[in-house]
């Protein structure tokens, strides 16, 4: 493999990619060894694509502990499309879905949910620019909702569960898009879990449903919903009800590998720890940064930071990139910055950023 | 670029792509050129993806001539999602869709058109098992139609329009999967072109739309609709509304790029014609082998054909895929062969066929 130089993507998604799955990739592109065709040419009827989605599907199971009465699912459309479909597929006529209202993207699937069916807001921080999580004190929970939403982690405003909500029996369904597998998960604990892997485990292009079984059951003979967005459609048919995003599914299924000979979830929580924390320390050791979310809310993967002005910031932004740390700008909605640090952001980024800041409030602090 | 060993894969669809396409991905694969990034890691949102997805946009406006009065959007979920967008955007209340059910996959989209309105079968050969178009004088359309549907070409029974239904003023709305830019088109013609793009294209996991302004704008300000399902929304964020597919649009914008180069869709059409015809040649030679088709709509993409014997049909799939020529037994709904050669399948691997059928009739005629 020729040594290519790359820099340090700091970007919320698309994101960072472990270099060796990126190596692997590059390495079969052409034609997968031992059957004379790319990856992005083989049909998704044939044994070798079978091979890749069962074993993609085998190591997400693996990896975190998915119990047998949960279905493994790979779709299209993003979290974006999830918004819908979660509402069309569990929100029954005369239910009501719960929403917890901890972030911009929060908001966003609570706006779909609406066109669907009945929704609660069981609790909103907006008024205080999502910059912490709802109290579990705080929730106003609906007896016998039909699920209540999460955000598990809030990209763009860089505030994290560390531990999920109460529901009690009610199933809790979560867009874990910028944190899955950023750690052990209790996956009994869910109803429903998506994800749009372009931040912790993949390319775009591909979104993995966990889903329990009697929740993808709930559509199963729907003939009304569009067969595309139907859970039980795609639980039958294991992802291949139509011709599935397979470079993505192949490339997901590195990236989990990837995780599972790293040592599985304890070990890369250990690692994320790790590297939040120095960032985190920067931020809070002089003043001169200016951590955004509540600490005790704060993400481990989207660590969002701010200077004394918006000519600084910059400023920040523009030196970072020259100097090899892309994509430190915060979101259009929040201003400032935001490291973005998913599980395959290389520590020795977190480092050089530390180092990179540390100059920069020496010249300008 | 080391050598690879390729099999000629005969596969409807994920398909062939061109070898230098899938060589200048794997080159630039673990970081584009003067970027540090991967294709697959790079923000939607950054400089360098929306240069890639404006490049794409002007070689497909430039390839198939696009008025200036048509957008083209970058989608997912395949022509079956768009079975479902179609009537969705452009069927309303109390309006008509004709549709014309010239193939397997063109019931499925009359199915999903169903669930959302008012839907007239204008004609269908399902009783002659779609081995034929219908005329245009067994066309019933319906008076100020909505749209009329068609499927362009019949990937499973292998048959395809040369000159499209006359429809007057209505929308003539085309799934064009499985021959989009095999030769040369009016867009001007339709209103609405979508593709997956894994058959003649790109990779699976990016659909093509190319839609007329007047009907893009039919859903601008649909707040019943879900978001993701809306065409103007996507149009209005030139495909950017959420996290497109990345990849695909990446891919897709290369293989544009090789058909413009090629000489573009006159060229790339006469290249298909040849090869189709020496296929068809061989299959009429002796009456050792029979089309499927209705001679005057065979499919210059899907040639389908039988054997004697589905004994036959079997060890001549096997024989063949031992021979290096992968893919060729037929769609599971009706048996028999079929050989898929879109644009991008050498036409060595049609004369690689026909040597092994003669060959294979010599042993077994």
């Amino acid at each position: 493999m020729t040594t290519v130089n790359r820099v340090f993507n700091f970007s919320a998604g698309p994101a960072v990619l472990p270099l060796p799955v990126l190596e692997q990739i590059q390495s079969e592109l052409v034609a997968l060894p031992g059957v004379g065709m790319s990856v992005l040419e083989i049909s998704h009827r044939s044994k070798t694509f079978e091979a890749i989605l069962a074993k993609a599907e085998a190591d997400i199971r693996s990896l975190a502990n998915v119990p047998s009465n949960y279905k493994v699912l790979f779709l299209q459309g993003g979290a974006s499309l999830q918004f819908s479909m979660v509402p069309m597929n569990l929100l029954g006529q005369g239910q009501t879905a719960d929403y917890i209202d901890c972030g911009s993207w929060a908001e966003k699937a609570l706006k779909e949910a609406k066109k669907v069916g009945t929704v609660n807001v069981a609790a909103s921080t907006k008024g205080e620019n999502y910059s912490r999580l709802p109290k579990q004190s705080e929730l106003t929970l609906t007896p016998g909702a039909a699920y209540v939403h999460v955000t598990t982690n809030n990209t763009i405003e860089g505030t994290e569960y560390s531990t999920l909500p109460q529901v009690g029996d009610v199933p809790l369904v979560a867009d874990a898009s910028s944190d899955i597998f950023s750690g052990p998960v209790d996956v009994s604990k869910f109803g429903l879990i998506y994800a749009g892997a372009q931040k912790n485990i993949g390319p775009a292009g591909v979104t993995l449903v966990i889903a329990r079984e009697d929740l993808v059951a709930k559509s199963a003979g729907n003939k009304a919903l569009p067969t595309m967005l139907n859970y039980s459609v795609h639980a039958e048919n294991t992802s291949l009800y139509n011709t599935p995003p397979a470079f993505g599914i192949y490339a997901m299924g590195l990236v989990i590998k990837w995780l599972l000979d790293l040592g599985g979830l304890p070990a890369i929580a250990e690692i994320n720890k790790r590297k939040a924390a120095k960032l985190y320390a920067e931020i809070d050791r002089t003043g001169f940064f200016r951590g955004t979310a509540n600490k005790d809310d704060r993400s481990l993967m989207n660590v969002t930071f701010r200077l004394g002005s918006e000519e600084l910031e910059s400023k920040f932004v523009k030196e970072a990139t020259a100097a090899g740390l892309d994509g430190l700008k915060g979101h259009r909605s929040v201003g400032g910055m935001r490291a973005s640090i998913y599980n395959a952001f290389p520590e020795a980024g977190i480092d050089a950023l530390v180092s990179f800041m540390q100059e920069f409030e020496r010249k300008n602090g």
